[in-house]
């Protein structure tokens, strides 16, 4: 494979392989956007005219609530229907990011060879760019590698610092039963980011009794317009994974319907352009912040205990007349 | 109480109350800070000078992991050697900070009508001023408020925001027999960041098995000076607390003996410094992002199709001479 591809390398842009759909293309611009890396920008510049179309599906749950094997269920039903899907894996307990048991893991691989499937976990918290604006631009990098569908994965309602429901166009909340009290505290999270609610593990002795506290929760949302449908799962055996398919395809029409979705695309877009300009203006401040040298004599200033912290920043400020 | 308190109210600085030992100036100031209001700031530097001399122990596990119950037995035994205890809860699992069950809220509670002690959580993840600069802050005011040991509790390794290490002098790692495979995947954030190793829970059938992975990772570690203690404890019975105050006093003398004690609490200031200037500059920033009337002309532009964010967030910088 890499005798093959060489050839090609210096002639052309990882854009253009993106769009080739190369999967060694998408990958190394993938790891360049993880590692804040500049070049990326003018790939990122290129491929952008041809991303947009694909449909973004988020799909939230805590950790181990099964949402990676849904996820992977969904990718399989998919594929069935001759559609191309990119997964994006932010959540660190991910089979998908390696963070999971063998078993998990084992199952995920039968998609590797399949080259209608491109599956990108990004489990760095760290990201120099913000976690919003990587996994934004790792958005449109698989968009652009002409994935009809994009599952967009990560832990949920509140333990995310991804906004996963502002970047998808569909958001699933996966719960399980044994959250139990979980769900009461989850209650806000649930009307506010799900879509769609899915009860995996359904199976479980317990389920009846999650099921009723989800549908209370539910029947409270008074809100018009979309009724959060509500399905049971159990993903390891496949069921209810159809019924979920077609929930998300409801919800797609019920938004491009009511203008909903493009107005989705316009927020991302807004959120996007704020977070290149909040993102350029931040490096200029980390450059002009005190070095180590400096920063240790103010602090030796602050051991003799004549001055404060507040009044050190201060100094420092107006002495290098830092203002936008 | 507020009727005793109130005539004071107008004619003191709550920097003066908690200097003054009052837990409702306390309360008030440290929701200030939580709340990133500016008007601590003149509190803060006033009590600055006063603050310095507490001992910070960090706590640190994943939830569940006991470390509250531990930190509940730590705070009763400081007590009965007449010492204050203030104690910061940032673990949102804590049920310090309310996310426990009701038998460990209610264990807690001895701790509430005793003016020696001083608990405050703060669950809060948005915090305005940054996680490590509302800690360190807050952190100030309960040595202000003349703690002698402030306990600062925290989910760890790797799970959490805070760098507890940072700020406490001496952190202590709790572990349990159940967290199985997850010491190892924990190996190097046990040597990186814990002074003390407390193994909780040690009555379970699998402490022997979890006892000999975290021997083993600690006899890995060949970095010269101190040797992190490993300890057994069964917080619940309050078994081992004796012997785990002890290794903290232990480690407090080594660090005071090798000037490392010195060291941190210059990294603290340093760190503090830089966090307060990274704060004014970005305030800045915010106040120079484009408006909500901006930007969605620019993604009006954008989905025409025609250019990309970046080129677009590029002429905002520009056309506003946007530079530090």
């Amino acid at each position: 494979m890499a005798h093959q591809q060489s050839p090609n390398h210096s002639t052309h842009t990882l854009a253009q392989g993106v769009l080739r759909r190369e999967p060694r293309a998408a990958s190394r611009l993938l790891s360049w956007i993880e590692n804040g890396d500049a070049k990326a920008i003018p790939e990122l510049k290129e491929i952008y005219p041809h991303s947009g179309s694909s449909y973004i599906v988020g799909v939230t749950g805590a950790p181990g609530s099964g949402k990676s094997t849904l996820t992977d269920r969904l990718i399989s039903l998919y594929r069935s229907q001759g559609q191309r899907v990119g997964v994006l894996a932010i959540d660190p307990s991910s089979p998908f990011s390696g963070g999971a048991v063998l078993g998990d893991r084992i199952r995920m691989q039968r998609h590797a060879t399949d080259e209608g499937v491109f599956i990108r976990s990004m489990a760095n918290r760290n990201w120099p760019g913000g976690l919003n604006r990587c996994t934004a631009e790792a958005l449109k990098v698989l968009e652009a590698y002409g994935s009809d569908i994009v599952i967009v994965e990560t832990v949920g309602v509140g333990q995310s610092e991804v906004e996963v429901e502002k970047l998808a166009y569909t958001t699933i909340l996966v719960c399980t039963p044994d959250a139990g009290d979980k769900i009461q505290a989850m209650k806000a999270g649930i009307i506010e980011i799900a879509d769609i609610v899915a009860l995996n593990k359904a199976d479980l002795p317990t389920a009846d009794h999650a099921a009723k506290s989800i549908e209370m929760i539910l029947s409270m949302n008074s809100s018009p317009g979309w009724t959060i449908p509500f399905l049971k799962t159990v993903a390891i055996e496949g069921k209810g994974v159809e019924e979920l398919a077609q929930a998300i395809e409801r919800h797609r029409s019920y938004i491009e319907e009511h203008g909903i979705l493009k107005a989705k695309k316009i927020d991302s877009l807004k959120s996007h352009i704020r977070e290149i300009i909040r993102r350029e203006l931040y490096e200029k401040v980390r450059m002009q912040l005190p070095d180590e040298d400096e920063l240790s004599r103010c602090a030796a200033k602050l051991m003799e205990g004549t001055t404060d912290p507040y009044t050190i920043a201060d100094a420092f400020l107006k002495e290098r007349r830092m203002t936008l």
